[in-house]
């Protein structure tokens, strides 16, 4: 195990009708606020008037920038940024999923800041400060809710980049598991691939003597599958929804990684083909993970086998571990086709013909990737196996 | 699974070494602080010197107030506390284990408070403010370095108390897995108990819909059933030894009861035992846990299948349910005495006199427990199962 540093003071407000804290939660942080949020689900949904009503309630000034997409542009970013600054917002909040989140901490880092908030993405320099951020989630899947990274999409060049400081994470997030009874099977399909990716990123490590988070990892994944299956059944189950929903946030709060090393080249790669095509992170990611785990087996069959065993509950052939470690792998393609998921390119009606400029700007800044380190020529590989 | 609010902000520092970083903590904190230990085991070690030096280095200005018993006593708390008033401290370090660690929030906790602390644990006031707190854990147990909570022995009617504040939580807590080499075997062996215990009392929940919080325990309970075996055999086994203080942390972080209500009554009987026959809480818990299981078994049969299978690996046995749930006690037990704990009041050389004052003093608060509903005659009971 790794030395590591692990705090995560994000406070988690749970359950039935918790977005009616929202106005007592953002008077702790500031009194003028900018309310972000998507295209309009929230307005349909009647979230927007519950939030607009709690604020009102407690006081709380906002003003509104609503328009976020899937992929979250920049250009709206620097909107955000400017809408800020003139108008003097303490905070942001952060109404929606993944997107809105993400699109929320950049605003939030960048307007105390004298460059261009897509410096920070760059890795070009860190922010010294940054607005606090409040969150409803509607979406369970990115994470963000509790995360410190972000991911923007700069439209010039189509570069999608993450970016991670402790300044960013959320200084409350409520997470109202009924909010997401109304996500389209798709989207809910998308956000389990999504969560179980972040678990799986964090799984696949050359670390040893990580029997705890190797535990604790593959319980998140055994909940998320088995609870996904219930949803699909039915999308009103309550305890299912939940089950997904704090899945989620756990699966990418940090704990899953204390002690270890994560990959995430996966997650570098799959950064490629939606800011290229514009498909869900999620669908991309069932796209990519198996295509990974294929590439890279043989480099720690054991690890495959515990995934296979643990996780998809397969049971040992002692004689034909190779064979059993890529069941586990077939078994996760499965169960991604199972709630409708593309596994292939496809599948996703994407051809071959971007393959190699896929792979050069995945790697355009070195190597990616931990468990396996993969130039152009090894991600080249990976989406041919993933085509 | 229920409403839930989770909020855990103790910074956690972990690894080989770490015990060096105490100055650059705590100068954060304060200029001026309380070091608290227990009976000297630190300067044997070569701890305290380290620590000592570090705060030197940093120019924090230090008090000592050693003298922490197992158990810790509100008498030396009342000295810490006019200690802290005369020299002007403005954060206490707690030094030890988990007494040690509970007597510096007690500390903390009555300092700016005019009445007298034992009125926190007698719950008839809260404390509106209370000191920071920094700790460095030297065994893994209570998992008081990240919890809101302790635990306090009043000499006068041996009364032990418990008391509840997030004002109480730990600011930083460094973990050094090095630092529990040195631990006797017994003593690792009731940290061992101890932390399963904060896991079960979680675990055995009337709550439905739990998955997540389910497997998140039984992950737990296996890793450190699996490396309590490693460090028996080899107590310098620096993974096996991180695995269990890692474990203890997140046993009794608070997220393993999200969404869910846990019981505590076993903990509740044990202390009745440890505050009159001075045993360790962990061995108290080896003996009332598998005894409190067998009574309260057939109120949920399914619950203990469940335990008897995914923690202990058992194989199921549909024709007998019942007893394959008594065979997860059962593996408990063996368990705990295979590492050399006590499992009956007997073995802990403890006569059958004052089970009726026990079973009194441990429910003349009213009925104790969730689970399973516990007036004094159904505690009498339980501890003659223990005999």
């Amino acid at each position: 195990m790794l030395n590591f540093v692990f705090q995560n003071e994000t406070r988690i407000i749970f359950g039935k009708e918790t977005e009616k804290e929202i106005g007592r939660e953002t008077k702790k942080l500031a009194k003028r606020v900018l309310l972000h949020y998507g295209q309009g689900s929230i307005k349909r949904s009647g979230l927007y008037d519950t939030v607009v009503s709690s604020l009102k309630e407690h006081g709380v000034v906002f003003s509104e920038l609503g328009g976020v997409m899937p992929n979250p542009r920049l250009s709206l970013v620097r909107e955000g940024i400017n809408l800020c600054r003139e108008r003097k917002i303490e905070a942001i909040l952060a109404v929606g999923g993944g997107s809105v989140i993400d699109s929320a901490k950049a605003i939030a880092s960048g307007v105390q800041y004298d460059g261009d908030v897509w410096d920070f993405y760059c890795t070009l320099t860190e922010p010294e400060n940054a607005l606090p951020i409040g969150v409803i989630l509607t979406i369970p899947a990115a994470g963000s809710e509790s995360s410190a990274g972000s991911v923007i999409t700069n439209e010039e060049g189509l570069l999608k980049r993450a970016f991670n400081s402790p300044l960013m994470r959320p200084k409350f997030a409520i997470l109202n598991p009924e909010l997401t009874y109304s996500l389209p099977a798709y989207q809910t399909a998308c956000g389990v691939a999504d969560m179980m990716a972040h678990v799986m990123e964090r799984y696949f490590t050359t670390v040893r003597g990580v029997e705890l988070t190797d535990r604790l990892c593959e319980a998140t994944l055994r909940t998320t599958v088995s609870n996904a299956k219930k949803v699909f059944k039915n999308p009103r189950d309550y305890n299912a929804r939940a089950e997904l929903m704090w899945a989620s946030t756990i699966a990418h709060n940090g704990l899953l990684n204390t002690g270890r090393i994560g990959d995430w080249a996966s997650h570098q790669i799959e950064h490629e083909i939606s800011g290229i095509y514009d498909i869900a992170h999620g669908a991309g990611l069932a796209i990519v993970f198996p295509a990974w785990m294929k590439y890279v087996v043989n480099n720690d069959v054991e690890r495959f086998v515990q995934f296979s065993s643990r996780v998809w509950g397969n049971e040992i052939d002692p004689f034909n571990m190779e064979d059993y470690a890529h069941q586990g792998i077939e078994s996760l393609k499965q169960f991604f086709s199972s709630i409708g998921l593309p596994t292939s390119l496809r599948e996703a009606e994407i051809g071959e013909d971007r393959i190699e400029e896929m792979a050069t700007k995945a790697t355009q800044q070195g190597r990616i990737g931990n468990f396996v380190k993969l130039g152009k020529n090894e991600v080249e590989e990976i989406l041919i196996l993933a085509k």
